[in-house]
């Protein structure tokens, strides 16, 4: 069966400002030292198992322009605009609408555009296992992560450890989890039942559009519309009118939770979702002073920091666990244990009409 | 008698980095909120009691423009350039010799261009009184400050607390100490005969000279010979080949710690040698949550900090006791506990040849 695959890539996430922006995503930008931007690096390492012909973009039409320059291998009617985001669920009926026109059946992997996997054949390796699971039956295949600290800012899936009841090499998951306190994310952590739940979906298209239509019919309603429309003139019209008025939700809340032959397979393939600039310390390599280090930077007795600049000079003096993000028009400065509060400076910039920075 | 000023601006300190440069040094520098540089300030606030007309500057080549943009009042033939800096000693023989050359006999004042003074009035007040107390008799008068707190970055003059030893409002001088330690500095705190050396002297010309030609010969003739050549063209030719022969030593030194009839008036005018970036806590007013900012800053969760920027924002998110400085081509991040440190940032740009930020 043919392999296809959706990059979700309209996230407008605030947790990298200032080298994020609203015009610039996290999933355009280059964090890893290879210069490749996110997004290049997930459709990248989807080549050995998908066609580059058979990768489809979700994005918001502002960001049309950059998809189109970073992926310049993807075809251009594969790249789908959304009109306004609305959450998972919606965002792949979009995508699964597209795929079906041009095939009648395929195994579909969704994955976000904004994550970052280090060891590229584990991860097809996982992904082709995947694939076989979603293929033979009406499943629906989850990438579990096994997880390597009591995370909280993540979700987790609750699996049956036990080899009678998966198939292949996936299991069956009991449950989602949502973001768990710290007590009970150690508590994951020491369990063998959990793994993170890294937002990577596989299975066959006919078996996701049954799960539309029995839990969210109103979606699948208008999928069906935009599939009828799809590569015809009319196909931007009647996406732009049916796609504001869909219900914001998630796939895992739609669908994941409330459906059956759910199946994870667990991944070790070196996951993050680079979900702030503490990341950085997982995915680069610290000097003998512990500082990450970019730019043209002097450091003196300064320790555990990230230090993100630019040609400007830095010149840091008596630090310690501190974030430092400069670019052309804005520089932050930010205590490690407060990177959660980066988005009060969004919300303070958009108070005060300042969008400009945003 | 006629009243005569020299303003010492030849200094390149580094503790103003990166806002002073080595071609734009504090004393050139606005610190305070009304627009005025320090140099501007020091003459503004000296024209009550000297005419413009004998302020004397003297500063290295360098700063010559500078100085010339900023006293546009101050006659070109007052402003002395050294060729080298020779440390206080030379530089104010230097400038004796001018004023020699147009006054036979005066009181002259000797002030750095780069300290603040709050209450200008009183400050007036007791220079005047200083005037008197020098030309009463073969009296060098320094101005001590009152401390009000264990400063460790000055020397402090210990005089003789008793009215019956005094000349006028001014006090005899027992001896000058250098910089203390901190358990030093509260003692000298808790007594009363200790003050704060400013750096400020009065004397008449004949004294000084007469200082001079007993405690350093050397200098002495140097200074004979520059003041016949003094106006004409030969000044500068005679300037340039002695000067730089001169040795480098400080006035207190050379002479205020080997004379006699040394007097001190205790001065209460509000004086800040500004000696660092926190000494902005002293002169510019902090918001409720201790920071003094000034730019286009956001500061979320951040406390007792100095932050001192441009047009570019400047987010703080989580942040104390930091000074951050920022300029056009380098910023400064430095923890306030090691302001002292600031200088090891020019050292190693010195050692990597990068004169650009210096």
């Amino acid at each position: 069966m043919k392999n296809t695959a959706l990059i979700m890539a309209g996230g407008r996430g605030e947790r990298f400002w200032p080298r994020s922006r609203r015009n610039l995503p996290k999933q355009f930008l280059s964090i890893t030292d290879d210069g490749k931007t996110m997004i290049q690096l997930t459709a990248e390492r989807l080549l050995p198992i998908v066609d580059i012909e058979d990768i489809y973009v979700v994005t918001n039409r502002d960001y049309l322009p950059l998809v189109r320059d970073q992926l310049p291998g993807v075809p251009a009617e594969n790249i789908i605009c959304e009109p306004v985001g609305r959450n998972t669920a919606p965002c792949i009926a979009l995508g699964t609408a597209m795929i079906s026109k041009k095939y009648e059946e395929a195994v579909m992997m969704v994955l976000p555009s904004d994550h970052l996997v280090k060891y590229s054949s584990l991860f097809q390796t996982t992904l082709r296992d995947a694939c076989e699971v979603a293929e033979k039956g009406d499943n629906l295949v989850t990438i579990g992560i096994t997880p390597d600290y009591p995370e909280t800012g993540y979700g987790y899936i609750k699996f049956i450890n036990d080899i009678s009841e998966s198939s292949g090499r996936a299991f069956r998951v009991e449950s989602f989890t949502e973001k768990p306190d710290l007590e009970k994310a150690k508590e994951y952590l020491a369990s063998d039942d959990y793994l993170w739940n890294s937002g990577m979906f596989l299975w066959k298209l006919s078996t996701i559009k049954k799960c539309y239509e029995e839990l969210l019919p109103d979606i699948y309603d208008a999928m069906q519309r935009i599939s009828k429309a799809a590569g015809t003139r009319e196909q931007d019209i009647v996406i732009d009118e049916l796609f504001p008025s869909l219900p914001s939700i998630s796939i895992d809340y739609g669908i994941m939770e409330r459906a059956e032959n759910i199946y994870t397979i667990p991944g070790t393939f070196g996951w993050d979702d680079v979900g702030s600039w503490l990341a950085l310390e997982r995915i680069k390599r610290s000097n003998e002073s512990g500082n990450i280090v970019d730019g043209n930077i002097i450091t003196i007795n300064t320790r555990n920091c990230i230090i993100q600049g630019t040609d400007k000079l830095i010149a840091t003096v008596g630090l310690k666990d501190l974030v430092i993000v400069d670019t052309k028009d804005a520089t932050l400065i930010c205590s490690r244990d407060h990177t959660a509060d980066i988005k009060k400076v969004l919300e303070n910039l958009k108070i005060c009409n300042r969008s400009e920075y945003l």
